[in-house]
């Protein structure tokens, strides 16, 4: 009996130990860091061991953990809703950037830059509640297709990253996400896509308040930005909602810069990943002039200070979860 | 050997079946109505069941897991701080208010309002990173004795709450601390006084920032107030935080009541409980008419909300986790 045991626990692990967590990166220096690093940190006879509750692992979402081109999905949606509600009541249309917007012109909400895009969200997201929103943007992820790639929005998670996700989960790693885009939006559909709860997403947040609606106790959208996690926001809001530096990193742009910059600095094994966009012909190639995911201090910065540039064309051999082209 | 597996496994079970996991609750209506509730939710059989990632439980801190008299114990601390700062800067007294609090005119400071004490918190805890302020609260909390009780401010957690923490934790319930307090303030103690975590705390906040200080990236305490987690406010708190409406609450002041409003509506099992002190001997007895802790709609509308009103004085065969008096 005893011996039946051992053998058992003997095929167990070793069948653990021979699986490779991230069957979609190619063999490489960028898998075999990232696979070392997970590594030496769950050893409990590694000098860089971190206690399970110091596994806290954050990942930008935009262009890191799904695509971001030709704009922010989430300015998709927004486009969608803020083209619903003009054809009802074209007077919410009060600017020429929400004008541009509901008539379809691109170039011009491009042209508009960060405060025309949140001037778009505004007037598409307000004015709901956060649980009639969720279910919109839901519904809208079920049915929407993506521009030029014509599947739906989840089908463009990356497949590595998933992975990554979900091995550092299963290495001890609480997993959170920390973007730029709405934390409501998200939370719509991150916990299908990736796994990863509401309470671990932390994002950028219009005014919301607290009223009994015709008897019904409801957290209500209005107009108004709260927060916006980007940039110096990132590592605020990490603080805020976690309360501890994380020890893993991933983004993809100079938005993520301070995030990368703070919790790769201090003591003890510390771990940042940008995703360089260079796969032209399965996705997009960008990076310093691209007015999504622009990354130029990442670019500059990132290999001296440590931190492992993934060569999307090179190191991933499946860029897709789903069947994009 | 099946046999033998068996009976040890029926023996822990029976055992665990047995234990009180309530000791220091009295045997009565109001703790048998806490180990019925969580007995449904977390029976699968039961129509009441929920999932285990729904079980969220929220609490409320000052006067619901620890004492708040004569005055919230984060007022002390910055009463204290402000003394030091003076005795170094008295120009940092830039009001009556200020100057009042410094003097230890505690008259004159229960009389400045909210306000006032919005603005000695501010005063004194603005100026250093969150890292330093966390290390100086907990040197606080180490040392420092409650002005009558004369022990240390975490021997004034109430035992009967952290059987209850614990028993929901053993039961699959994440346990959150929504408080008024401050978020960096409570974190400096609550993982070792109730088994919290930093990222299972929410609560009042500061303006911060991220910046480079000397090379060092550090999150800076700035002065002004970021979000405060009080009334209308805990919901919005939680729903930014957590995502998901608790189905555990338990508080005891009005500043807790739309917390308790929000998360008993709706359909599924719900459980709000308000501590009511009812104890001058062994703690404070006070509701209607106190200047902390002030309990009006929830004693007036509670009860015919469904929430139970928990008697101190009734209902705990024990107060304290420690030992005062």
């Amino acid at each position: 009996m005893r011996l039946f045991c051992s053998i058992a626990v003997v095929l167990m692990v070793t069948g653990s130990a021979l699986a490779d967590p991230l069957p979609s990166w190619n063999d490489g220096a960028a898998k075999a860091q990232i696979i070392d690093f997970v590594g030496s940190v769950t050893d409990p006879a590694s000098p860089e061991y971190v206690t399970q509750s110091h596994r806290i692992a954050v990942f930008d979402n935009d262009g890191t953990l799904w695509a971001e081109k030709p704009v922010y999905f989430q300015l998709l949606y927004a486009l969608d809703k803020l083209k619903q509600k003009a054809a009802a009541n074209p007077e919410i249309l009060t600017s020429a950037t929400l004008e541009a917007a509901a008539a379809g012109d691109m170039e011009a909400v491009a042209k508009s830059g960060e405060e025309g895009l949140l001037e778009i969200v505004m007037a598409s997201h307000a004015g709901l509640s956060v649980d009639e929103f969720t279910q919109d943007v839901a519904n809208w992820i079920e049915s929407a297709k993506h521009p030029t790639k014509n599947v739906p929005y989840t089908d463009m998670t990356y497949q590595p990253m998933l992975e990554l996700l979900r091995f550092l989960r299963d290495e001890g790693f609480d997993t959170y996400i920390v973007s730029g885009g709405g934390i409501h939006f998200m939370r719509a559909f991150v916990e299908r896509a990736y796994g990863i709860p509401p309470e671990k997403v932390i994002g950028s947040a219009g005014v919301t308040r607290y009223a009994v609606v015709e008897g019904v106790p409801t957290i209500l959208k209005d107009p108004g930005i709260a927060f916006i996690d980007d940039k110096a926001g990132k590592p605020v809001g990490i603080d805020n909602k976690i309360g501890k530096k994380p020890i893993f990193v991933g983004g993809n742009s100079d938005g993520d810069f301070e995030m990368l910059e703070w919790a790769t600095s201090g003591d003890g094994p510390r771990f940042g990943l940008i995703v360089h966009h260079t796969d032209a012909e399965r996705e997009w190639a960008y990076d310093r002039n691209s007015h999504v995911g622009k990354l130029v201090r990442g670019l500059d910065e990132g290999p001296d200070r440590g931190w492992l540039l993934v060569d999307m064309a090179k190191d991933w051999n499946r860029v897709w979860s789903g069947s994009p082209n």
